[in-house]
């Protein structure tokens, strides 16, 4: 097994994707980690670190996608960027998953272009991971893939965010929640309104019905559908929550879960591969987790299982 | 001046509201209060609280539209309600501002049906307020009234959350954002996009560009606007992270601004009559912010000021 790591993705790398790598080639025994981007870096920090370059094997390239490239001109026009050369190493088999905490919008394009959409899924979604507040977790998703989204969509997103509940956090029969302005099913804009009786008449997940921004945190539902731009928003309001916690000192284990760093990043789900996009302020410790993701979405047959959902 | 207060809304009227009314008393020297609902349950409240009821006026009733009415069916079949009766006393000026913790939609609802939306505005939209980080307030809008919106929508939202922050906020020719999934103009929904040129082209309002949901507790922007679906999620999503921070024990002047108690309630922007909505679990002291507001709307002339902006 074979686990693709972009080393010039994020605003601290290469130094903390390197490090990363290092952290998780601990705890990983049965794959090997490829390391896309500049080797010659990596090699001075491997060196720095006292750590052999042999453990890992390197695919070299300096060319780079910034964090405010036009993601689809990015892509095109750098096909020797890390970011593509991930991509092209993952549609050739050559790497079994592919994570970078590069530029989320050209990992998205990347993976349309190369891996390509599962059969069946209209749009791919990004997914994240909402905190509990009784303890464990729930998955929101879409939280950007998608800003404007149509009932079908909204309907796929649960299927897909049920799927990977339950193999990825072993989350039984996910219960699958609408973010909506109301409880009651004739409560919403016309996007939920459409999708809400799409969900129920859906035998393929638990769908659960309506839930509101106040029980994002509460035991309501495991898995949190929404459009894109609602969900972005959510999720960048929930990380300045965390931000401003940290800042004011509060130490509370409902606002430690807010961490990103410990969840590695976002997958994208309904491509035909194991894509996690990190957060671009990724440090060593996210990155690590970061990798192990993509490598539990190997483990778990994940996308196989999505593909089987969807035929 | 008369203030009206349907002491009938809310989850804990007549109680909270008519003690809610003597807190409002003790600090209107000015003006009569008019409670409107139960006026023998209030009597013996008053009685209770040794208050003379001489101190306020009654419209009595005892019909009232529940929290869970369908808002424009119960205004329709109960013309006898404490809100159908205050806004018909708003209608013909016998009271000069109506304020109620009771049915959000039946308030909206009674609006347009009565004081009527004001000419040149498309959809009245409903107001709340952020802390800031820093100190000071922001004002976000839509948070419900308008769960799909058009582009021309948002761009009133702008100019009405402009006069509104500039009158009762006292904040000086205020910065309006656009609540969006990314800082750059062609980043968003189709809304977004749509709103973003109108809104930049406006020469009535101090247009600042995109902020994203991370911006909503920063110094980005005083007037957030957004659609009411959006708005909704944000703000239940805001009051949830108080209510965790109060379950939580976390003493911190931040988290203590997100109280809404302290505020008063959502005032409906862009109808002829100063009325504003109070939170359905609102206690006396939230009960007699909301009357202060809506007495601040009336002092500041805030409906002729967005009478003459739209002219």
């Amino acid at each position: 097994m074979k686990i693709g790591l972009d080393i010039m993705g994020g605003d601290f790398a290469p130094e903390a994707t390197v490090l990363g790598a290092i952290l998780a080639y601990n705890e990983i025994t049965d794959a090997k980690l490829v390391l896309i981007g500049d080797k010659e870096r990596a090699i001075k920090i491997l060196h720095d670190n006292n750590f052999s370059p042999d453990n890992f094997e390197f695919v070299h390239t300096t060319e780079v996608i910034g964090m405010a490239e036009h993601p689809a001109k990015a892509v095109i026009q750098k096909p020797e960027s890390s970011i593509s050369l991930g991509y092209q190493l993952l549609k050739e088999g050559q790497i079994d998953a592919f994570s970078s905490a590069g530029n989320t919008g050209a990992m998205l394009v990347g993976a349309m272009f190369s891996v390509k959409t599962i059969p069946g899924v209209s749009r791919p979604a990004i997914t994240t991971i909402v905190p509990k507040l009784k303890g464990g977790l729930g998955i929101l998703l879409d939280v950007g893939a998608n800003a404007d989204c149509k009932p079908e969509n909204l309907l796929q997103f649960g299927l897909l965010g049920s799927v990977f509940a339950e193999l990825i956090y072993n989350i039984k029969d996910p219960r699958v929640g609408l973010i909506n302005i109301g409880e009651e099913e004739e409560k919403g804009n016309i996007l939920c309104l459409a999708a809400y009786p799409l969900m129920k008449e859906s035998k393929q997940f638990n769908f659960v019905g309506n839930v509101e921004g106040r029980d994002l945190f509460t035991d309501h539902a495991d898995v949190f559908v929404c459009d894109g731009f609602t969900g972005n928003v959510i999720l960048k309001l929930a990380e300045s929550v965390y931000v401003i916690s940290v800042k004011k000192g509060i130490k509370d284990e409902f606002y430690d879960k807010f961490n990103y760093e410990q969840y590695g990043g976002s997958p994208i789900l309904g491509i035909n591969a194991p894509v996690v996009v990190g957060h671009g302020i990724s440090n060593p410790e996210a990155i690590k987790n970061m990798v192990l993701l993509s490598k539990n979405m190997i483990d778990t047959n994940l996308v196989s299982k999505i593909q089987q959902a969807f035929q």
